[in-house]
C-alpha cells in the first residue's frame, strides 16, 4: 500500500523467483506490451514467470506473444501487475489475486495503490516507457523481445508518440529501444496501418452516421449493437474508430457510445486541451486519462445520450459536469 | 554538380550572405519546414535570408511561417535549394534560378545533383533531420521556430515516424527537438488529427469508392475532379486520402486516381514492401520513395486505368513494371 522508488523495485524483481505477472483485462498494448517485456526480462535472467490476464490477449498483438508458451505449472512466489490502475480491472483474476499483488508498476494517477508496494510513475505517457527505466535500472540487457513489447507499449498509449502527454524522454526510450531491435515500422503498420475491407465499410457507415452537438463542439458516434457481426470484423477492430470525432475542427468533446446490447452501453470519450475526458467519465463511475476515458451506461439509448450530453455540455463550459449528471 | 560534407556545407553556409532559400513546388512539410528552418538559423546569426517557392505554402503549417516577413528587397548572393531533387521541381522559379543554385541540402536518392554543390544524406528520412544536423555542425542554438520547423519537416515525411526509412537517429533527433520547444502534439494533432466536417465526409465518399485488383492485392480508389468543389474542402485535404488503400490488409500496392479535369490525373501509388511504388511512377515519367511516389497521366480514365493497372500487375509479380506499360 506505499509507493516505492525504482530502484527498490529493481531490488524486488531481482530477489524475487517463479513471478506471476498480471494485466488488466481487456488487455491493450501497453498492458501487453509492459507485461510481457517484464516476462521476457526475467526469463533472460533465468527466472520462472508467466502473464496472465482475465481476458485473451488481441490477435494483433501475437508477435509479442505467440512464440511463448507460459509455464502454469508454478505456484507463484511473487505478484506483479503492470499498467493496472485498480484490482478491480484484473477483471475475472481479481478475486483470486486482488488483495495479493506484491508490486504494481504503472503509470496511471488513478493508481488506488492497492497492491503491497508500488511504482508508479506519472510522467510516463505508457507503463512501457517506466519498464525500460525499471529494466535499465535492473542491469537487464534489452533484446528484440523486449524492446518490441515496449515500443508496442509506448506507441498504442500514445497513439503513435502523439499525445500531448509524450514527453522528449519518450522519443529518446524509443530511439533507444530501435537500437535493441525494436521493428518500429513493422510494429506502427501493424498498430495503426492496417484495416480490413470490412472495417474500412464500417468507417464509411461510422462516418455517415456522426452526429454534432453545442455549436459542433461535441460530436458523437453510435455503433449498433450488431455492428461486428453484421459485417465480419472484430470487436477489437472496432476500437480505434472512438477517436474520429475528437479529430474534427472544433470539437472539443467526441463521445462514441458502443452498444453492448441489454440496454448497456460503453462510452469513450476523447477530449482535446482544455477539456477533461476523465471528469466527465468519473461522474459515470467510469476514469481513465485527461483527454481518453471511458465508462459504462445503462438504460434506454436516448436517456444515455442525454445524461452524457448533459454531463458534457457541462465541461465544455468549465463547469462541474458531475453535479446534476 | 559535386557531392560535400556536412562539414563543408556548414561552412559554407556561415560564409554566405543575403541567402536565397528555394523550396520544391507543391511545398510539403518537409520542404517547408528545411527551409524555414534554415531561415531561422540563418536570422539568428544576424544573416539577411528570404525563403521562396513557386506554389504558395499550404495553410496548415502556417504556424511555421506566418509571423514572418521575407526581406524581398535583396540580391541574393548565395542560393540554396532545400528537399528539391530536381531543378525542375523547383516549378515556374526553374528558368530564373536552376542553374544558380549554389547548394542543394537534401534526402532523395534521385537527386541530380543540379546545384553547384549538393549535401545529400540519404538515410535521412526527411531533409529536416539532415537539416538538423547540420545546424549543430554550424553551432546554431535551436530555437522553438527552428525546432517546430524541423519536427514539422521530420513528422510530415515520415507520417508521423511511421515509415520504414525512419531509424532511431530520427527519435533521437526528435527528442532533442522537443527538448529545444517544438510543439509535438501540437504539430501532430495539426497535421494527422485534423478534419472538418466535410473532409470526413468526403471520407465516407472515398471508402465507398473503393475498387480492389488481382486478389485484393491492389486497391484503387479514385477522386472526381469537382469533389474539392463540391464539398467545400481544400485541394491540400484530399491528399492525406492516398494513403488508405495501401493500409488494407493484403494490399500491396494502393492507387490513388486525382481527376485534375481534361483528361488529366495525378497519380499517387502507396506500397507496402517488398513492391516499388517509385520504379511505377517512373514508367510514366513521375518518381518519388520506394513506399510512396507519383506521376501525372494523360488521357481517358478508363485508358489510363488500365495502363496503371498493367504496371502495377508487372510489379506484384515482380517483374519490370515499364516493360510494356
Amino acid at each position: 500500500m506505499r509507493e516505492i522508488d525504482i530502484q527498490t523495485a529493481a531490488k524486488r524483481l531481482l530477489a524475487a523467483d517463479d513471478v506471476l505477472i498480471l494485466c488488466h483485462r481487456r488487455p491493450d498494448g501497453d498492458a501487453i506490451g509492459s507485461g510481457m517485456s517484464l516476462y521476457y526480462a526475467l526469463k533472460s535472467i533465468g527466472k520462472r514467470s508467466r502473464v496472465e490476464c482475465a481476458d485473451p490477449f488481441p490477435a494483433k498483438f501475437d508477435y509479442l506473444y505467440k512464440d511463448e508458451n507460459f509455464d502454469y505449472d508454478f505456484e507463484p512466489k511473487f505478484i506483479v501487475a503492470v499498467d493496472t490502475a485498480t484490482a478491480r480491472l484484473l477483471g475475472e483474476l481479481m478475486p483470486v489475486y486482488g488483495d495479493k499483488v506484491d508490486l504494481s508498476i504503472d503509470h496511471h494517477k488513478s493508481n488506488t495503490l492497492f497492491a503491497k508496494e508500488t511504482l508508479l510513475d506519472l510522467p510516463s505517457p505508457a507503463t512501457a516507457e517506466l519498464m525500460f527505466l525499471l529494466l535499465q535500472e535492473m542491469g537487464i540487457e534489452v533484446d528484440v523481445n523486449m524492446a518490441n513489447s515496449m515500443f508496442t507499449g509506448i506507441v498504442t498509449d500514445t497513439g503513435g508518440l502523439r499525445y500531448a502527454s509524450v514527453t522528449s524522454r519518450t522519443y529518446k526510450v524509443s530511439s533507444r529501444l530501435i537500437d535493441c531491435g525494436a521493428q518500429h515500422a513493422l510494429i506502427n503498420r501493424r498498430i495503426f496501418e492496417s484495416n480490413s475491407k470490412e472495417r474500412l465499410k464500417v468507417k464509411g457507415l461510422v462516418l455517415d452516421s456522426l452526429e454534432y452537438y453545442f455549436d459542433d463542439q461535441c460530436a458523437l458516434i453510435y455503433l449498433p449493437n450488431n455492428l461486428a457481426e453484421t459485417y465480419g470484423v472484430l470487436e477489437e477492430e472496432l476500437d480505434g474508430l472512438s477517436s474520429i470525432p475528437r479529430t474534427i475542427e472544433g470539437v472539443g468533446v467526441g463521445i462514441t457510445i458502443r452498444d453492448l446490447g441489454s440496454e448497456r452501453y460503453r462510452i469513450s470519450l476523447r477530449s482535446q486541451d482544455p477539456y477533461d475526458s476523465s471528469k466527465i467519465c468519473q461522474c459515470f463511475g467510469g476514469g481513465g486519462h485527461v483527454s481518453a476515458a471511458g465508462c459504462t451506461l445503462e438504460g434506454s439509448l436516448e436517456d444515455v445520450k442525454e445524461r452524457l450530453l448533459k454531463a458534457t455540455k457541462r465541461e465544455l463550459e468549465r463547469e462541474d459536469p458531475c453535479e446534476m449528471a
